[in-house]
Parts: C-alpha cells; sequence; structure tokens
C-alpha cells in the first residue's frame, strides 16, 4: 500500500495535525511525518518532493499557515496529489492560509481543505488511495455510516430532550 | 478506466468547466458531463452521487457559484473523491463561492481548488487516477514537462527582448 | 397551529440555539428539535424536508456553521420557508457560514438571519405564522411594546445617571 | 389575499428589482411597488411601516445598498416579515449591503436573501403567504418542478454534447 | 453653549462610550447620554431627532453595533452633525458597524470614526463646536501640545533604554 | 463666512471630487481646491495645515486613495475639523482607501463619509458651519426638503407604474 | 554597479511589470527580465536565486498573482534583498496575491510593495542600492524633488480652476 | 556601519518590537528606537525623517497599528528605504494595519514585512545593509544556515517520534 506524507512547516503545526494522524491510522494506511520548510529548508521541500513517488508516497499532506507556501512548492516537484491545509495562525483568522494555500495557478493543483481541517485531509487521502483499494474503499464506507449512526443517536437524544 | 464525472450546478457554468473538458480530453480520460443542481435537482444529486461509485466513476468534479452547496452535497452520498470548483459569480468576486466549497465541516470533505480552477481540476483528477494507472502517471510527467518547457521558452523570449 | 422545526447541523450547535427554544416557548408555539447533517445524514434531512408540510411543520429553522449547506438543502425539498442562522466556528468569524447560508441561487431562498441570530430566527418564525393567526400577531405586538419599553427603562436611567 | 409591498430606497433599484414584480406576478399574488428612503424620507418609511398590516400588506420586501438601513428600519415599526434585499452598488461589491441588512440585532429580525436576490424574495414572499393559501401553496409546488424540469432539460442538453 | 447628545443602541455600549463622556467632560463640553434603539424604539429614535437641534444640542455621537443603523437614522431627521461610532461586537470584527456606519447614501452624511473610536468622536465634537467658542478652541490647541508632550516623553524614556 | 478647502492627493481624483465643489456653491459656501499629496509634497501638506485656520478655513475636506494618508496627516497639524472621503483606486474596491482613512488612532479623529462620498462631505461640512450660521441651517433645512419631495415624486411614479 | 532582477512568474504580468523596467532604466540601473514560475520551473527558481548574489543582482523584485509563492521561493534561496509586487488576477481583486507575498513567516521576509505596485518596486530597489552609491542616491533626490515640483503644479493649476 | 531606526507609534509597541531589537542586536547592526506619531507628533515625525541619512541611518523600520500612517509619513521625508511593520490592533485583525503600510501611492513605497512582522524587519534591514557590507553578508548566510538546521533538527525529532 502507498504511503501518506504528513508534511508540516513548522512543528508548532502538530497540535493541528494529530488529527490526520489518528484518522489515518484508524484506516490502517502506512505514513510518515515530516517537518520541512518551503522557505527555511527549500532544499529538503525539493528533494522530498522529487523523491516521494519512488519513496512509495501516494498523497501528501501538507500543512502550513500564513504566507503558506508549503503545499504548492511540494507539488511543484511531484505528480502525485497534494492536499494542502491552511494553518489558522495569530492574525487574518487563516483567510491568509486559505487563499495561499487553494489560489494555485494553472497546472500545479492542490486538493485543499477546510482551515485547519486536518481531519478532512486525511479523509480524503484515504479516498484517493481507496480508487485502487477495495479494502480501504470498505473501510471508508464503514466509516461515513458510523458518522451517520453518530449523528442520528444525538438527533434521537437532542430530539428527545424536547418533547 | 474509471471515469470523471464533470457536474455543474447551472448550465451558465459550461464556458469555465470548458477548460475541465479540455485537459481531460487531452490526458485520454473518458468522462460525462451533468447539469445538476444541488437545490433545484436534489434527487437527481443524491441518485447520482449514491451510483457513481457502481457507474464506473472514479472522481467528480463539481462547479458551482454564490451559496456553492454542490461538491459537497455531492460528496455526502459517496466515497470517491470529490473535486469542487469554485465559481465566481456577479457579486462578492468569487469568496462566497469558495467559502462555500472548502469550508467543509468534519468528515466530509471537498478537494478544492482556485476559484474558476477548471483546469486544475481536470488536473487533480488526473493526479488521483494515475496513482494506479501508471500509463497516466507517465502523461502528466510529460505534461509537468511541457509546461516547464512552455515558461522556459517565454523565459528565453522575454529575456532577450530586454538584453 | 403549524409547528416549527428547530434543525441544527451538529449538537454542538445547541448553546446558541437555546435562545430560539426559549423564544419560541414563550410565545408558545410548538416545535420540535432535530440534530441533522446535510453531509454525515443527508437521507434524514431528506427525507425530514419532503416530509415537514405533511408532518405540520410550518417553518423551519436550520442553524449550521462553517460552508452550512443545511438551511439550503432543506429549502430544496419543501416549499415551507427555510430560516437560515449561520453559527460562527472556529475561524472566519462566521463569514463563511453566512456567505454560505445567504447567497442562495435562484429559485431556493433561505430566509437568512445575523451570525448566531438565534433568538431572531424564532421570532421571524412567529411573524410568518402570525400572518394568519391572530392571537400569535397579538402576542408580537406586546412583545414589540415590552421591548421598547424595556430600553425605554434603560435610557431613564442611564440618562439619569449622568444628568 | 394580502399584498407584496415591494419598497426601494431609490428608483435605481427598479432594475434588479423588476425580477420581483415578474415573479409574484407569475403566482397572481397582488403587489404594491413604493419608493422610500431610510434617510431621505424616514416620515414616509414610518408611516408606511406602521400602517402596513392594517393596509392589507403580509409581507415587505425591502431593497437597498451600501449602508442599507431600509428593511431594518421598516421592521421596527411592523410585525409583519420584513423580506430584505441587498442591492450591490459601486463599492465594496455588495458586501456593505449584505452585513447592514442582515446582521440585525436582537428583536428585529430581517429574512436576508442573496445580493441582489431579487427573485429569491418574491418566491420566499409567496412561501409566507402560502402558509395559509393552499392554493398558493400548490402554485409554489408547480414552480418548484417546473425549476426541477427546466434543469433536467439542460442536464440532457449538456449531457449528450459531451457523449 | 450647545450640548452634546450621546446616544447609544444598547446600555452594554456604555463600556465603550465611557471614553466620550470623559473627555467631554474634560474638555467642559455639556452633554446628556441616551439609550436609544433604532429598531426598538423608533419613536424615541424619530422624537429625539427631530427636537435635537431645538433642545440645544449642537452634535450627536451615536454608538451602535452590527448592523448599526442609530447614527444613520437619527441624521435623517436633523441637520446637525452626527458623529458614527462602529461598535465592535461578537462576530465580525467590527466590520459589520463600520460599513453599515460609514457607507450612508447621498443626502444624509454621518461622520465616522474608527471602530470603538469613542474618544475620538469626542474631540471631533469638540473640533467641530470650536468652530464658534475660541475658548473651546484654546482647549483644544492645549490638548494638542499634551499630546504631543506625552509622545515625546515617551519616546525620550523609550529612546534612553536601548542607547 | 469660514471657508472649506477641499484637498486631493491627486488631480485625478478631481472627478469624484467634482460633487463636493458643485455642493458647496450650491449653498454659496466660500471654498479652495488645492492637490497636495501627503507622500510627494509633504511640506505643503504640513504648511497648508498648520496655517488653515489661521488661512480663515473652517473644515478641511481630503481625498485620497490607496494607502490615504492625507486626511490623517493634515488633522495631525489642525484643530478645525477634517472629513476624509476615500477614494476608490483600481484594487481593493476602496476598502484600503476606507480604512486607512477611518481606523484614526486615539487623539486625531476624521471624520470619514463612504468610499467616494464626495457628496456627502460638502453637506457634513455645511452642517458643521451651520452650528453658527443660522441662513447656512436654514438651507440645510431646504435641501433637506428638497430631498425628501424628490424622492417622493419618484415614489409616486413608481407607485402608478405599477398600479 | 549591482544589477536589479526582475522575475515574474508569467509573461503575462509583462503588461504591469513595464512601470519596473522603465523606471530602472530612468535610473541608470543595470537589470534582467526573467519569466521564472515558482509551480511551473521551480528548477529555474532555485537555480536562478541560488545564484544571483553572485551572478551580480543586488536585489530581486519578483512579480505574481493569485497564491503567489515566486516571492518568498526565491527569498528561500538567497540573501540580497527580494521584493515582492503582489499581481491582481481575475478573483480576489489582490487580496490573494497581496496575503500569500507579505504574510511570510520568521526567517525569510519579501518586501512586500502595493497590489500592482510595479513603479514602486524600482525605486524601492533603488533606494536600497543607493545605500552605497551617492550618484544614485543623489538620482532620488532629484526625483523625489521633481514628483514634489509635479504635484505643484497641479496644485497651482487645479487651484487656479477654481479661484 | 549604518545605523538602523525603530520607531514605533506608541509604546504599546514595544513589545512586538523587542524581536527587532533582539535581531539586530545578533546581527551586531547599530540601531536606535523611538516613539514617534505620525499623528500625535508630527513635527518629530517630519525632522527625524529629514535628517535621518545625514544622522547615520541606512534603514528605517516603522511599526504602527490602525491606520498606520506611520511609514508612509517618514518615507515621504526621506531617500533611504523605510520597512513598515502592520501592528494588528484590537479591531479588524491587522487588516486595517496591513493596507494602510503597503498599497502606497506611485513614487513613495513602504517596504512592507507581515502583519506584527517585527523578526523579518530585522532580517530585511540586515539583508539592505548586507548589500555594501560582506561581514554583515556572512552572517546572513550563517543566519540562513542556522535556521535551517533548526528546522531539520525538528524534522527528524517530529519524523522519529511517528515511526
Amino acid at each position: 500500500m502507498k504511503k501518506v506524507a504528513i508534511v508540516m512547516g513548522s512543528d508548532s503545526d502538530l497540535g493541528v495535525m494529530t488529527a490526520t494522524i489518528d484518522r489515518l491510522k484508524s484506516f490502517g494506511i502506512p505514513f510518515e511525518v515530516r517537518v520541512i520548510s518551503a522557505h527555511r529548508t527549500p532544499a529538503a521541500a525539493e528533494s522530498f518532493s522529487k523523491g516521494a513517488e519512488k519513496d512509495g508516497f501516494g498523497v501528501i499532506i501538507a500543512a502550513a499557515g500564513k504566507a503558506a507556501h508549503l503545499a504548492g512548492v511540494l507539488a511543484a516537484n511531484t505528480i502525485i496529489p497534494v492536499i494542502g491545509v491552511p494553518i489558522k495562525s495569530s492574525t487574518m483568522d487563516g483567510l491568509d492560509s486559505l487563499l495561499s494555500t487553494v489560489q494555485m495557478p494553472k497546472g500545479i493543483p492542490v486538493a485543499t481543505v477546510a482551515i485547519d481541517g486536518a481531519d478532512n485531509a486525511a479523509i480524503l487521502a484515504a479516498q484517493m488511495l481507496a480508487l485502487s483499494d477495495s479494502a480501504l474503499s470498505e473501510k471508508l464506507s464503514v466509516f461515513k455510516a458510523d458518522m451517520a449512526a453518530e449523528v442520528e443517536a444525538k438527533d434521537k437524544k437532542v430530539s428527545e430532550m424536547f418533547k
């Protein structure tokens, strides 16, 4: 099975990105975690992304804040899908991270999820890998059914409260 | 080979989405085009998305403007990846479409590309399908090299102009 | 008397939506509370909204955050009025919820109130029902007079403070 | 049958608001059109809104741009529902009109539709009046079915184009 | 000497508006404080603003949050200058209040100061009244010199710290 | 009678500011027009604002776009009221000009009107001068009545159209 | 004399960036023009920026639109100052380009000028080079005086028009 | 060696700007710290900026919040480069400060860094001074290598954690 790379621009993003790690584990998807800065370690960004496909990665999840160039910079050097997670920092409420991640120019897409959307990044990665992995596909169906069941249970509980 | 579905919320989006169609054609990826409105034809949205996987689709590209619910509504009923293209309409410069598409709640991701990013949606779909299709993977590498060559040619031309 | 449905996308919205419940109670308007997610329980969203009119509901109040599709998705399947309450979440200060709720395309309106405007949603629902209920209409007039009296009392108190 | 009042802050809004007039006509809903400025003719705003219920109006649709106070000012003096249509003017892309219309304080709701959402304002008014008018209710169901049919026809045409 | 009216839409604005009161006191300008809501007590808003000039007011300072209509509504009924103070509330970081206050249509200006700019509202009122009051004009000059002296003292202190 | 100074940051603002000139003329208020740049002719900005009061000016109207510092810079050197007109330029839809003009720090207010609100700037200046000029005050009352009459005429015309 | 590099992400930026070229010529500063894409030709971006200092460049001016990573990516590989020019594209009015350029994380600054601020980028580059070039410093003083004279001439002309 | 001036609009900015001071110290760059307000001490702003070059300053770093005019006002009177640090204040999340600093009109650039980007301001100043100071240039290279090493260490640590 292809691995997922979780790359974050700073180790301060680890708090948010734990949700990605936990979700990938729950699906049994192999992954590696890296701290690579598009600006402070550009050589690592280049060598990692250039080699990602050969190193057995199927999807890269890149998390960064502010002028979040990381996802785009990795996408420049690989043809495997790159998922961008805009991280909210102390100013601009995440809008800067979102626009810097999603507004990619023609030719180099980044599959962007919500600001701080670490959990969804893992699910999206699973959906991509499941295209050729029917066991994972099954797990996603179960996950979807479980989510529905959870909401239904809450619905039951809350609607009872006000009957 | 799995097909790509291009679903647009209105036939007025066809102008922008032609770039998706052209790009998929250039990669030789089979596709179908649909006009389905999350709000005006919700039954079609449901039946299409529920059956998409069985009908041979591997990726859905959903394009919509304003309160762009289409991508999210389709993603609710399938586990294949849904790519969202926020379409710029006559007010708010595309910000409403972008936020409505990308800010998905936990559990149901939409892989969002830039506002009016129709071309990149096709490339992203190709990247997903290429995870299990080495011929397509090769086409993506060629495409990437061609893009680079095109920019290099412009670089040469422009830098000569000002020598 | 027709009932009001209060539908929230997540039970975490209950804190904000208590104001809706309290206000409806104060008007003596019958209501039910549901937790239905446009994305996690789309089938419930569909069956609820399709049956709402026949089940005796006159108005639906839908509360959701981020890419808030709930109100629009319910409105797609019913002709009774749907009031949308955009819920502020942890990023974007409620702007994403507001635009996702209010910027509905032609044909399917959502009557949107302020971000976190749970109290006003109940009052608006009462105003709609009062169109054919003179007793409720009278209650609204009293409510309006009471609000005025309350502000007048504060005006008196504050203006005295600085005399 | 109760009438709908279409009140616009300036006769320059008539271009956008023609969609409201046409839609109300198509439903056979009686209406009157007024030009009343919250700021330039406040006395007319007050007397109109105070008398609206007695004058046979069931719903007020208020359209204004920039610091769009009109809907709120009318709502202050009546208990019938007020629908606000934020009109896009030459600066700020409609955001000023939207926020001025929708962000109403506790106690006085305005049922806000999309920026320039004149058509939806009429549909929403019809939905409100249909709560006690089964013939109108039936017309809304037909309208909804027609809209669906129209989208389905476009779907058929577009999907054929690319087969 | 003409009085200044400080009108706030809610007594919850008193915390911010204390700065206005304190500054007016420091200039010896007579003032009155009122709590008047454009939406909850529109009659009071009308009667106050219509009579303001005759009641001896020279300037009105109006403070309100969210869809802040108060300043505009008062300005509609008087020809004395109205200063608007947009109050930051719990969503949208004050942008809604600012746009609702400043974006007034042709014919009815509101002299808008910064979000939560209570102190500056008092100074601006003083500047207006000083146009025909040389003693007050003198006080403003002294105030300006004092402010400069205060900054100069801080400059001296801070620049010494790092010598 | 005190004069009004119309200061613009660039002669390209003259198109918008003609409305100020015309309105002042209609009130018979003496005025002078200047082109002074806070950044390109700072010495002129300083000498003009320092001398404005002595040179017989009662109010300064300052119009500028982008990072619109002009109003603030003039206000720094005078105690007469400064009215700021944020001019919309080719990017950011006037938001940069508005925030740069209105968000003044404590101590130095700028009376800000709407983006491109040239007409209202003149009316606000007239309101300030009318505080000690009963003839001008009378003209403002007539102007207000004329505006109302104009809207009433339009109201009559439009309401007839749809009877 | 050190050269200035003008690097643009696309040859479509040449229209805006001509102002940079013209201004550098007027100062007699040697320059080269390149088309390098952070995403499409990342290798060129790396090799250019790594070698820039040795190749005789003193300043890099980087112009890009949308998710404008170019300036940041070049800055990652050099210690010479990088000036970023955010280019306005067809959506978001330049806000995406601005935030992507200016909101750089700790350690790697980009000296950002206004959206489409091509002329100012050249002036800023000249100011940097003038730190060790008194002839250029003199040219900048003359340029500043000329600008002032130009504004003064316009001031004279416009103020005469309305005398 | 030329000095760097750190000018802040208020001593309340000292908390943020300590990062600038510390970084300049670490590079051994001489500096002075001043508190000068564009609005409260305009004379100081003028005299400081006019004399800055002769007083031995090579670069000015100006930090201010809200309608942040300081950097622009200083730039108006000098030809040495001015770096602007937009300071986030209590409203608008720093957007007002950013736009007021960066959107400078033609002729007078401000080299703007990120909101609260005090550290980067110092690094940018060092880059400018290093253009003619090879020892400082060397320090910048070492600093860049150290940053990379720091990120690499974190990368190692984090990637080990999840192996």
